[in-house]
C-alpha cells in the first residue's frame, strides 16, 4: 500500500468512526501535512482518492468536507455511521421552536407544517360534531374502543376503494391522527435496537421516534421528483438487517417528491421478497394537483406487509385529531399498542368526522383545497424567484404544500432560520429533516397560506437575510 | 457449606435467574434427590430452609411451590428477579380478553374497567361540544397545541386549588385521557432498562407500560385498606436503584385502598429525600363517598417532584379521551414527549370539556355520581354475601367502584373467570394486576352498573361458579 493510499485509509476510518461527521470539514491539506508528517503533495493525492470514492467533496477556495450523503458511505454506515441520537438535541430543539411558533399570530409561518386552519371548514365540522355526539348511544362508548367506530372505518375502507386500493374496513384502526398511527406502526413492527429505512431527508418525527423507541436509522437518499433510488434502497436492504421502512412516497415531506406508480410497485416488490414491512406515511395524499389521485404503495401490497397511515389534519379537520392505519397483517397488533397506550380516539369525534364525510361535501372541499394550494404554490415559487439571491433552486411538487429550497452552497440554513426567527418569520432549516444534519443549504418553505401583501414582504425579507449570509 | 446448603443455593439460584418462576412447583423430594444424586433427607432439608427464607412455600400434599411474593425476595431481586415480560402473554390476553368483552352489550360487564355510560351526562355534554367547536376560532387549532387550551388548564389549575393543592395552569398538560398522561410522564422520568416501584397488586396498564418501555418493575405490598406498606417501601427504595415510582395512593384499582393523608405526605417525604419521581394515578379521585375529597400525594409535594395524573374519562366524560397531569418539574419534558407521539389532544374537545365545567352542572352531576356508586357499592356487597361460598371475604372501599374479592383460598380466579365468560359474565382475575401472577384466589368485582334483577342473577351464579370450584 502506497503512503498516500495509507493516508486515505486512515482518514476513512476517522469518517467510519464518526470522528469525522458528514458536512465536517477536513484538515487542510498544509494542516494534514504537518499532522501526518507526510509531504502535501500525498496529502493531495490522499483526498483525490477519497473524492473519486466519494467519501469527501472538495469545494472550490473552502477545502475539502466529508460527504454528506450518508447512505453513499460503504458498508460500514450502520455500524460507525453517526446514530440519530448523536443529532439529538439540535434537530429536536429546532423543531419545538418552529412548532411553539406556529401557536403566535405574529410570526409568519413559512417555516411550519400547518395550512392555515382558515383553509377549512370548520364550522360545518362543529356542527356535525355536535350532532353526531348528541346522536351518540351510551353504550357507543364502550363500542367505539379500538378499532374504532365501524361507520368512520367503513367510509375510510370505501374511500381506499374508490382509489383503487383494497382495504377492508377490519383492517383500519382509528388513531388520534396520523402521527400515532406512525407512532403505533413503528413499535408495533420493530424491537428495540433494531435498524428502520428512512429517507433523507425526512418528516423529522420519523428521526423523533427512532429515537424514543431505542432503534437505529439507515436512511437512503431521495430525488425531490421521484422519490428515493430504489437501487441505493435494495443496496442498503441488502447490506443492513432492516426491520421496518418508515417512507413517504407520495408528496415527501420536506422534499415534495410523488413516486411514480411503476416504482411504488416496485418497492413493495422488493420489501416483499425480504418480509420487510412498509410504514407509509400518506398524509397529503388527497392534496394532488393533477386529475387523478396517486395511489399509495399500499396499492402493490400483496402480502399485507404495507401499514398504510393517513389523516383528516391536513385535509380536513386540523385539531380534531383524527387518522388512521390501514395495517394488513399488524392490525391486530397496533389496535393492542393503541389500547395500552391512549386506550381510544375520543369517540363523539369519530362520530362527528363520519357524520361530516357522509353529509358535509366532502369532496366540494377537497377540490376547493386543492385549488388554492397549487395556486399558493406558484405564488410562492414566483416569490421566491423575485427575492432569493441567484443559485437558488425551487422544487415544484404535484402536491401538497412544501417547497424545497437549495439555496446558494455557502448559505448555511441554520443561519438563515435563526436570523428570520428574529424577524419574526419561521422557516424550516434542511438540517432539521436530515438524521446527518446534512442539507445545510436547504430550507422547507410552506405555501399552506393564502396570498397576501405581508406575506410577499416576508419572502422578500428571507431572500434579503439568504442573499446577506451568502 | 452444608450438602443441604449447596443444594438450596443451587435451587435459590434457579428461581432468581428465572429459571424457577414465582408461583412454578418445585421438583419433587424425589425427583430432586435423583436429579441432584443426593438423599431425600437432603432435599427436605433444603426445603425447609428455603421455606424459612420465604423463597419457596409448602402446600399440604401438593408439594413446595416458588413464592409468589415477589416483593419478598431477597437482595438479588432486580438483578433477577422474573421480569414483568415473563408474565406478558397471560396478562395481556386476559386484558384484552375483557376489553373486548366490554363492546358488547351481551356480557354481563362485572370485570370491566368502566362505569355504565349511562351514568353521565352525555346529552349536556354533546352540547357542550357542539357549541364550544362552533365558537372555537380557526387560530386555535395551532394556539391549543401542547400543553394544550388554557381556559381548561386555569380550570383544573382552580380544581386543585379548592382541594387545597396548589398547582399553577402552567404546570398542566393535557392528554388524551390519563392512560396516555401515565404513559407520557413514565417515559418522561426513566430511561430504558431502569427500575420503577409499582403496587402489588396493581392496575394492568402500568405493568404494559413498563414492559414496553424496556423497564424493569419492583413490587410492594399493598394493604386493601390503607395502601402501601411504607416500611416495605422505604425498604425496596434502600434495596433498588428505582428511577421512579408509578402508585394510586387514592382508591387503588384493583384493592380500592385510600392512604390516609400523613401516609402521603410520608410517601412524598419518603421520595423527596431521594430525589425519585412519583407518578400519581388519581383517576378515581372524584368518586369518593365521604364528605371532603382527599387530598391527593401531589398535596405534599414541594420539589415538583410528583406528576399527578388525572382525567375526565371515570367521572364526568367516558370516551371522550380528556385528561391532564400536573408534572412539576416535568412538564415541559411531557410536553415534548406529547407533541412528538400524538401532538395534540382533540382541540374541540378540549374546548367541549372547558364549556361544560363552566355551564354544564358539575359539582350536581358528581353529587349524584358518588351518591350512586355508594349505593351501588353496598348493593353488590350485600349480593357477593348473599350468594358467594363461605370464606369469601370483601373490600369495602372508600370510593370508585372496584370491590376486591378474596375467594376461598382452593379457588383459582383464571377458572372462575373462565367459566364466568362462558356464561356471559366477565371478572377480573387476580393474576391480571400483579406482576408475579399472585392473587390467585382473588377477583377484582366492578359496582359500576345501576342494579338491576339481571345483575342480581349474574352474582348469583358468579357465587355458584366459585363454590363449585372451591
Amino acid at each position: 500500500m502506497k503512503l498516500y493510499e495509507r493516508l486515505a485509509r486512515q482518514m476513512s476510518e476517522q469518517i467510519h468512526a464518526g470522528v469525522l461527521r458528514p458536512g465536517a470539514r477536513m484538515p487542510s491539506v498544509r494542516g494534514a501535512s504537518r499532522g501526518h508528517r507526510v509531504s502535501p503533495a500525498t496529502v493531495r493525492q490522499a483526498y483525490r482518492l477519497l473524492e473519486d470514492r466519494g467519501e469527501v467533496q472538495a469545494r472550490p477556495k473552502s477545502g475539502h468536507y466529508v460527504s454528506m450523503n450518508w447512505a453513499g458511505l460503504p458498508r460500514q454506515v450502520e455500524k460507525s455511521a453517526p446514530s440519530v441520537r448523536t443529532t439529538r438535541v439540535d434537530v429536536s430543539e429546532l423543531v419545538f421552536e418552529i412548532l411553539e411558533s406556529v401557536k403566535s399570530d405574529a410570526v409568519v409561518p413559512l417555516g411550519s407544517a400547518f395550512i392555515s386552519p382558515t383553509a377549512f371548514p370548520l364550522n360545518r365540522l362543529a356542527r356535525s360534531l355536535g350532532s353526531a355526539a348528541r346522536r351518540l348511544s351510551p353504550h357507543r362508548m364502550l363500542a367505539d374502543l379500538p378499532p374504532g367506530n365501524l361507520q368512520l372505518r367503513r367510509i375510510i375502507a370505501r374511500r381506499y376503494l374508490d382509489s383503487g386500493v383494497k382495504v377492508a374496513a377490519d383492517e383500519v384502526v382509528i388513531t388520534s391522527g396520523a402521527l400515532e398511527a406512525l407512532n403505533l406502526c413503528l413499535q408495533a413492527v420493530t424491537r428495540p435496537g433494531g435498524v428502520v429505512a428512512i429517507e433523507d431527508p425526512t418528516f423529522y418525527s420519523a428521526l423523533q421516534a427512532i429515537e424514543r423507541l431505542g432503534l437505529r436509522a439507515v436512511s437512503v437518499p431521495t430525488h425531490p421528483r421521484d422519490g428515493i433510488d430504489l437501487n441505493a434502497f435494495a443496496d442498503t436492504l441488502d447490506r443492513h438487517p432492516v426491520q421496518a421502512c418508515w417512507l413517504m412516497p407520495t408528496f415527501q415531506n420536506p422534499v415534495g417528491s410523488l413516486m411514480p406508480e411503476d416504482r411504488k410497485q416496485a418497492l413493495v416488490e422488493l420489501l416483499a421478497a425480504r418480509e420487510i414491512p412498509l410504514i407509509e406515511d400518506d398524509v397529503y395524499a388527497e392534496l394532488y394537483f393533477g386529475s387523478v389521485k396517486p395511489r399509495p404503495a399500499k396499492a402493490f401490497d400483496k402480502k399485507g406487509l404495507v401499514l398504510h397511515c393517513s389523516s383528516f389534519s391536513k385535509c380536513l379537520a386540523p385539531g380534531y385529531r383524527l387518522g388512521w392505519c390501514a395495517a394488513g397483517r399488524y392490525s391486530a397488533a397496533i389496535d393492542r399498542v393503541k389500547l395500552t397506550t391512549t386506550l381510544a380516539t375520543s369517540i363523539p369525534v369519530q362520530a362527528g368526522i363520519a357524520d361530516f364525510l357522509v353529509h358535509g361535501g366532502y369532496e366540494r372541499h377537497l377540490r376547493r383545497l386543492r385549488r388554492a394550494l397549487e395556486i399558493q404554490q406558484t405564488q410562492m415559487v414566483q416569490a421566491i424567484r423575485r427575492h432569493f439571491p441567484q443559485g437558488t433552486r425551487v422544487s415544484r411538487p404535484q402536491g401538497g404544500y412544501f417547497l424545497w429550497v437549495e439555496l446558494p452552497p455557502s448559505v448555511n440554513s441554520l443561519d438563515v432560520q435563526r436570523v428570520a426567527m428574529s424577524k419574526g418569520i419561521s422557516v424550516a432549516p434542511g438540517p432539521m429533516f436530515s438524521p446527518t444534519r446534512g442539507y445545510t443549504h436547504f430550507v422547507r418553505i410552506s405555501s399552506g397560506h393564502p396570498w397576501t401583501p405581508q406575506l410577499e414582504a416576508s419572502v422578500a425579507t428571507l431572500g434579503r437575510i439568504v442573499d446577506g449570509l451568502s
